[in-house]
């Protein structure tokens, strides 16, 4: 959340406005309006006048794509449904919806970006609280020493503030990971990264070394899929998928039975579960994503990888266009790679970026 | 949860089959006929062959009344709203959903049981985060030492795990608040208490000791209401208030603005927030109980704490009927009190219970 993230349209406006005295009919340089209505009633609209908050993006982007899906991806939760606590007690995960997860493995069977078969997956109140029921999981409950957690710079700016603020005995933010020195760790890698949207592999060498993929950009909008990993912890979150980062949901697909019962123990103490209206949701959510591309594959409307794609390319045309004009700021190359899910060589289009 | 909770009714078929030889067609005494039906699919019908689970309950007690409700407290939420991590970015809280603000404001002020003006309204999932953002706001950040968590036994169970499961510097349980011998601590008051039903005040004399009441159990299917407390911070959970459980939404009601905001720091950290989609569905159910009493008073099936009070006493009848019969337990005496939401002498059903 702490990134410019989705705000590149305003970024673009404010460089604009600040360099080239534009006035109050903003326009891109393309010759078109640029024009934002907020989803969010709890945002004013973007006028001429709007300052750019650096400080955080909000994924409203696919508005437009969900208008135009009608009442399909709707969900009606009856006032009986889902009142305990339970959601399957004959399940490996007692608070997963079994069908959110049955959605969340038929998407990435078909977009191809992890492997699930052999998999245990676990649900949380975003991936930031699967990436602390993580963290909780790998560090050694008996030792005296916390265990150090780090990434390579630059690295998503909450990653120290979420591992420390509770000053715990168990885990604590030791920086860099190009420059840790010591043995035993947790390496979060991020790719595509957060801030820099580089594609990223872990770089701690030792053998005691464990790992937290945290793959939130890993979608065909953001990039090329070029594999499905298959990792030991591998974080996703609805919010940079499908755009609803209210219903706070992310997931972990996890490897080892013992930490997949750690990380459940976590989010015991924590919020005993997760939101079973918030999982009734994205799953009626991803059941329409896939359905789009499974059952109606050619028609534009239903496909929204595609459309996602689009309007980040057309985001980051505009910032170059006016980051190129300002002369004072760059941007990072463009990349692309053969996509095996559009199954065409595609630039990749990082929802986090440097200046 | 770890308590025997809304088991009451497969309790008493226990000890029945136990001590008195029940066989398959179960009978609590009364020639009634025990029969159940669970509404959570993750979990089998109860049977003769059942067996009694103590260590936890599940609030599914009022699925009954919801069923009578029909369509009027269904949750509807189209695919494009609340896609925002923001709620309200003029709010005190900027996660929090105004309407359901809205609704809780106004069912503490039908019930009577909890000070609302001058308050600041905070959600978390499940009053057990908020419980946890309450320690962490309590607790002084640059002091070495970890501040005492304390409550008089016998406490509910979780309190010192939750405490400690992080091993965080900042606090730590340090159990009976009757034998605290310290000056400064946090003081959890929970009333009506779990396990036991107890109407609880602080004892901590210290004039350092900061207080978190939870009143989970503070409705009026379980104890009268006799007064409308205000103290500086009061947790609530819609698990307890209208048996659902499944959508993990508590809110606090905090009085000290930098508290609070230390709060809402801590649910930024550990979850950026809380499911915009329970706090829709909590509002609609909210809504339908205060109108269940404000718009059509006289009608028997619209007013949950009534339908609420007379399942809880006709299970503390069964059981009482059954543990008198064993001779093996006893149970607490039945305590009486003007309520002042019934306007009348209403008998306490605790909804925990020692034996």
């Amino acid at each position: 959340m702490a990134s410019v993230a989705m705000n590149l349209a305003f970024l673009a406006m404010y460089i604009h406005r600040r360099y080239f005295g534009g006035g109050r009919s903003d326009n891109n340089g393309s010759g078109k309006e640029i024009t934002t209505v907020e989803p969010s009633k709890g945002k004013p609209p973007v006028t001429a006048d709007s300052v750019v908050n650096l400080d955080h993006g909000d994924p409203t982007l696919y508005w437009e794509f969900w208008l135009g899906t009608g009442d399909r991806a709707t969900v009606v939760i009856p006032v009986w449904q889902t009142m305990s606590y339970f959601s399957d007690l004959t399940g490996f995960c007692w608070f997963v919806e079994p069908g959110f997860e049955r959605q969340v493995r038929r998407l990435h069977r078909l977009v191809g970006n992890a492997v699930v078969d052999g998999y245990h997956l676990l649900v949380g109140t975003g991936s930031t609280q699967l990436f602390q029921a993580a963290l909780y999981a790998l560090s050694p409950a008996d030792d005296g020493t916390p265990m150090s957690v780090v990434s390579s710079a630059p690295y998503y700016s909450s990653y120290p503030s979420v591992t420390n603020f509770l000053n715990s005995a168990l885990y604590r933010w030791d920086g860099d990971a190009n420059t840790f020195a010591g043995d035993a760790c947790i390496e979060v890698i991020c790719s595509p990264n957060n801030p820099d949207g580089g594609i990223r592999k872990g770089v701690v060498k030792s053998k005691s070394v464990k790992t937290i993929h945290d793959f939130a950009y890993c979608w065909p909008q953001y990039t090329p899929i070029t594999e499905a990993p298959s990792h030991d912890i591998m974080l996703f979150t609805v919010s940079k998928c499908t755009g609803h980062a209210g219903t706070r949901l992310g997931w972990a697909l996890v490897k080892d039975t013992e930490v997949a019962q750690k990380m459940i123990k976590f989010m015991e103490l924590n919020t005993i579960g997760v939101s079973k209206d918030s999982q009734l949701r994205a799953a009626k959510i991803i059941k329409v994503v896939c359905d789009g591309y499974e059952q109606s594959p050619t028609s534009e409307a239903n496909r929204l990888f595609h459309f996602a794609q689009r309007k980040m390319a057309e985001r980051w045309s505009r910032l170059r266009t006016v980051v190129a004009a300002s002369g004072i700021f760059s941007l990072p190359d463009e990349l692309s790679s053969y996509c095996t899910f559009a199954k065409q060589i595609v630039t990749a289009n990082p929802r986090k970026h440097h200046i």
